[in-house]
């Protein structure tokens, strides 16, 4: 099965599109006509034009090659919909309807269904139980969510289980700047699961990282061998660490499964996790914007102490370490900076200075140091050192982590100048850190386990996995 | 000791005030300029005026009762200078320079000298080695940092160790549309420490929360007691949960100390404890904000599903607790929303709709809830239940907190709206639920130790509280 109808079709119907604000086949057309393709609003009872496309009756009148559905009808509705598709010659649908798997019973059956028209027309299902997709990058808008015309191009493809925790990660990778290449709600993965969406995204060229939103999934093997087999960063969330038991069942139709299996598991196939959304979407900024880290030695340069203790703390406890500076570097510093506060790794220089460029390159030119990670509050007088960060990580072939505060309006200027030159930014000094944090596990990942080379596996989790009822 | 002079002085001397930008006594005469009332830039080798103010040659020189002085001078002038303001009576003093007690040695005796000086003449000292403090309701700007004009007025007292990471947190109250009633950065806490500042805030009517930034300090029991002591609620972060040693202690002069020796002390003491900066303006937004739960029970209501296990996993690891709803909310939820997507906690909506804010007010009022957590991304056309939920924390007498996502400008009224009737906001569903469970954390600490009642102490961790090395 290739995602190609999916996420990049030539023509789009929007079946029940629907001339009523408000109803999901009114919303999910009026982001689907943003496209810069056809698309066809599909009612048999319906007339006219929506968005300056005219109503057909059905897809199968449709005098195009449409490779994608957005199926705005009930479930029930679903079979006769997708067999039409079928029909018609379409690859790909999206499904918004719940009440299917994750409501157990009839719904299941119907379910099992829809996969087995699927399977006989060849036809990709996104969903059921799912708010859509994104491309912004082609401005392919899936989804009856409201704004997500807003959510800019990046180069990170969010995967999440559920399709409100996707979008929760494409609004916040707006808010952070950065956008996504894509943004994918699964739900009940009816048949693109995980793995599908990895081996998408793994020979997306918009795509430098993946992000997986996990809850819980009963093919955890295969979406494992796609984690290994990708050469496209990926790292994941798997959420329900505590017992969250029956409600997460009547989600997305899996248990939360079993927390550390889980993370063992990822961790063997080289992916590291993580456990919130925003250090999700700080992790693929730090690893899709970056060279790939050679090991977990952090050095790290801070102008105030305060921020650097919180740093130097927070890598050690996020499996980063802080190696002693080489002689030569500290000599540097020194005479870069003659009396300064702190020699050592973290280099502390007190305050924000015309010299503080410097002092980033000599310790990211630093043999010992895998990862740079710089704090600066920002000040007007002084600004960024943006000269000497602009290409700094690709000539040392390391990855260079930004982070500052301050005052928005004063420093978005020089942020955006940081963002040009490909420089990883961040807003606390927590996050920066658990960011460098992420780096410095997957070089341990894929050093240690020779997951690269597709090495030996220790514990076989992926057979023990945890499986929903179905 | 009062701090009265420091916090709310009616004149100010900046000693060591300058015409050259860039320059300290520049910007911290910039910055305290906007004080509505008499500032006086003292300079004895500089003539004319600055930012209005004519240049005085000594503090002793001052025809007017001042408070305050803001000592921009380099450390070893520091004697004559607090010699001279104890002259000229002045009752506080800031001391911005570093190289006291934190560098060792001779910096040491200085700091010796000045505290004896300052006993004196009855001069609270703030720092040395801080960048000072803010006090945005009467336009108190005692720092020299950049941007710090522009911290809004809200109802948090920041006392940071680290004069950083004060300035980190008030830029984030900021970014977080909060403000602060103060924030202090109190550096070498030559004889204003966490004691002084909690007892002063405590009685600040401005003041709603007390927020604690602590690497390590050689007067635990004095801290742990003021925290018990106050009326106001008080979060602490402390930082240095890995070995951060020497680099920590070249910084305020003091070793980041035991972990979990800290932790149990506040927990002792009533203090719930945050791992981040961003938590800790969070748990304080939160407590500052609400009327004080009654137990850690948590009800949650949300719009989606995928947020919704991510809030419950988390308040669960949180130390909250999600209690089974009543028969009585159970039935009244499924009268408003027949067919909804679950009724039990968390009451899942599938998505938002009119009815929304009618759910909320159910489990606000159901007797097993003690604090309500809401999620719900935002959708245009429905909106925030502003109506529902202005007033509805007070009614019900427990703290109702709300969290979203969505694209910033589409929901900024109304979000203003909901901060104008007091709910707190959260930006992302871990967030939300850290505050919950700090919240919660509180209640189990008020309740089960009898802190409030002074109650009995079980592990005395003040008399073995890490020293440093003065």
């Amino acid at each position: 099965m290739t995602l190609r109808q999916l996420f990049d079709p030539s023509a789009i119907a929007v079946i029940g599109a629907s001339a009523t604000e408000g109803k999901i086949g009114y919303e999910a057309m009026a982001n689907a006509a943003i496209f810069d393709g056809p698309v066809y609003p599909v009612n048999p009872s319906t007339t006219g034009e929506l968005f300056g496309a005219e109503f057909v009756s059905s897809v199968t009148e449709i005098d195009d090659d449409v490779d994608l559905a957005l199926c705005c009808v009930p479930g029930p509705a679903m079979p006769d919909v997708l067999e039409e598709c079928g029909e018609a010659g379409i690859g790909a649908a999206v499904i918004y309807a719940s009440g299917f798997a994750e409501a157990g019973g009839k719904g299941e059956e119907l379910q099992d269904a829809l996969v087995e028209i699927a399977d006989e027309h060849g036809i990709s299902l996104l969903g059921p139980n799912t708010s859509g997709f994104l491309v912004p990058g082609i401005d392919l808008r899936c989804s009856f969510a409201s704004g997500v015309e807003e959510v800019p191009e990046g180069n990170v493809a969010v995967v999440a289980q559920s399709g409100g925790v996707g979008l929760v990660l494409a609004f916040q990778s707006r808010r952070q700047g950065r956008g996504v290449s894509a943004q994918v709600g699964l739900g009940n993965r009816a048949n693109v699961g995980f793995a599908e969406a990895i081996e998408y995204f793994d020979s997306d060229e918009r795509t430098d990282a993946i992000v997986l939103h996990v809850e819980g999934t009963d093919d955890g093997r295969r979406m494992l061998e796609a984690c290994r087999e990708s050469d496209t960063p990926v790292i994941a969330y798997k959420v329900g660490q505590s017992d969250v038991g029956e409600f997460a069942e009547s989600h997305t139709g899996a248990l939360t499964g079993d927390h550390e299996l889980y993370t063992a598991g990822f961790a063997q196939y080289g992916v590291p996790t993580v456990d919130a959304t925003d250090d999700l979407m700080d992790a693929a900024a730090a690893l899709g914007n970056s060279p790939t880290p050679d090991g977990p030695n952090v050095g790290v340069v801070t102008a105030q102490a305060g921020p650097g203790i919180i740093i130097t703390d927070r890598i050690q406890r996020a499996g980063g370490r802080l190696p002693e500076l080489t002689a030569d570097t500290q000599e540097r510093v020194d005479e870069i900076l003659p009396g300064i506060t702190y020699a050592d790794n973290p280099v502390d220089t007190g305050r924000p200075m015309p010299e503080f460029g410097e002092i980033v390159t000599a310790v990211a030119e630093d043999e010992r140091v895998d990862i740079v990670l710089v704090y600066e509050l920002f000040e007007e007088a002084i600004g960024f050192p943006v000269a000497e960060l602009d290409g700094l990580a690709a000539r040392v072939d390391k990855p260079v982590l930004f982070a500052t505060e301050g005052i928005e309006e004063d420093l978005a200027d020089q942020r955006d100048q940081l963002a040009d030159a490909g420089v990883p930014f961040f807003e606390t000094p927590e996050r920066a850190a658990d960011a460098a944090g992420a780096l410095a596990r997957y070089a341990r990942l894929h050093a240690d386990n020779g997951v690269a080379d597709g090495g030996t596996t220790r514990v076989d989790v992926a057979d023990s996995e945890v499986t929903a009822d179905e």
